[in-house]
């Protein structure tokens, strides 16, 4: 039997693959700061920065498949965070004591902020350039680079923008949803800028995925679509009822902000064999009924 | 008063940096799992990788100039090392922490081995390609990647080829030499590959020079000059008087050795404004005679 340790299984996306894992048969050990509540998941409380109980848990666990989705990631702060240095030693060291425990395979959360956001759109694995401008994107770049010569069989999804239930309510789709639904105005910039955006439940899907494959290398976890964020707000003041509230063009865009962030998702969807199971529209719904219970 | 931290500073490199440090009008820590012993330098006894006595070591001295020359430098295992991996994580978080505590300019050692070695030499800084082959070449790239976010002002010196007293006698210049000094034969491949090699003291001068500019980014310390092999190994006969014993074309050449790996230097001769001051010749005959002394 197939054993995975999950890292991050608490967050954002790790609480949606722990199902998917258990489904497709694999034994599944999560590892948190504080344990999480999954169906047949065994947790292990455990602070990855921590190198001892670090290095011990790997051994305890001896896992044969790796999913590191753990990071710095406080909203806002993560881009310039100085933990950002902290993850790359942990990273590089958690995949390290996997491989010498024996571990096979290792599928690792990279992201966007990896390329150079002045290329032109798709940004492709294979032929876009990586420039990452923020110690974040940095930190994803240099972490894959040591990740890659470490374990025999490794793979690195660069996840671009998501969304979903459970989102920071500082962030775009959780920010206006949370007003919409409280009634509240909700106030966006023009929007024009077009972005890459998958639901979180698919985001882990592609994970999953991409772990019960043998692909190798950077893989682009998006849908492939670029919408614009005006569009995006619309749908949610759709959803929510209440178009009455939303306030295109209050505020300013970012002068520095790309005019465009979409994925070549050929990868995931020819060699994975992976694509979303949920359209924006049906993703945007589902999040605002979630903030809809919430509110109640 | 500028004053330096010096990691590395009992190593094959860092003892001549700490003399010209002082000449400079530096004030000169060094630290080290032992202290060393020179004129005019504090030392600090501190395992770099020990997270804890790292970060209060460097609050405690509080340097405006760090010169990083620790790593992982096992003769022969340090290619592909898992102990890279420490390096990694510890010269970030150095850096982070030097930054953090008022550091302005920080140096450190780089590799050739980040280059792309099938590439054409000379190799620049500008032009060529980085693609590390190694473990050791992967971790130096992803760390200078990491670094170059964590300080306002950072340089990365790409040390080639050097040879001296005090080097591992397993080492090609080292080994010949006490071998022929010994009246022993050595044996050589034929040799036909070119190299660049500098002089330890003269890569010491060369990271001393730099430290003490302001020229940033990744900067070649070498000699710009390629020497087949072959013709090192006959200098090391002449200097040591026994070209009887050299024995060319007995070891075989590696098959994937490059044919060729020289540096391009204009960085380090026109914007740091340095050059070598020991020939190949009168620093083979140094060494040659070092190791005489030493066979005493």
């Amino acid at each position: 039997v197939n054993r995975v340790l999950v890292t991050g299984g608490t967050g954002f996306i790790g609480r949606h693959v722990l199902g998917p894992l258990v489904q497709r048969g694999f034994e599944v050990h999560a590892v948190g700061r504080r344990a999480g509540d999954a169906p047949d998941v065994r947790w292990h409380e455990a602070d990855l920065l921590d190198g001892e109980r670090r290095a011990a848990l790997v051994t305890e666990v001896g896992a044969s498949h790796l999913l590191h989705l753990a990071w710095h990631a406080e909203h806002g702060k993560f881009w310039t965070a100085p933990e950002n240095v902290d993850w790359v030693g942990a990273t590089s060291q958690l995949v390290r004591e996997f491989a010498a425990g024996g571990g096979l395979r290792a599928v690792l959360a990279g992201s966007c902020a990896e390329y150079d956001w002045s290329a032109a759109s798709p940004l492709s694995e294979s032929a876009s350039a990586l420039r990452p401008a923020t110690l974040y994107g940095v930190s994803k770049d240099a972490t894959r680079r040591v990740v890659e010569r470490l374990v025999d069989e490794s793979a690195w999804g660069r996840i671009f923008f998501l969304y979903g239930p459970g989102e920071d309510e500082r962030r775009l789709v959780s920010g206006v949803a949370r007003r919409l639904v409280a009634g509240e105005p909700a106030a966006v910039s023009e929007g024009t800028q077009l972005r890459d955006f998958l639901h979180v439940s698919d985001v882990a899907s592609a994970f999953v995925a991409l772990l019960d494959s043998d692909v190798t290398g950077a893989v682009n976890i998006a849908s492939g679509q670029g919408v614009a964020v005006r569009d995006v707000a619309a749908t949610i003041a759709r959803a929510a009822g209440r178009e009455d509230l939303l306030n295109v063009g209050t505020l300013p865009m970012r002068p520095d902000d790309p005019r465009e962030l979409v994925a070549d998702v050929r990868r995931l969807e020819s060699e994975v064999g992976w694509s979303p199971s949920l359209a924006l529209d049906a993703g945007i719904s589902e999040t605002v009924a979630w903030w809809r219970r919430m509110s109640r």
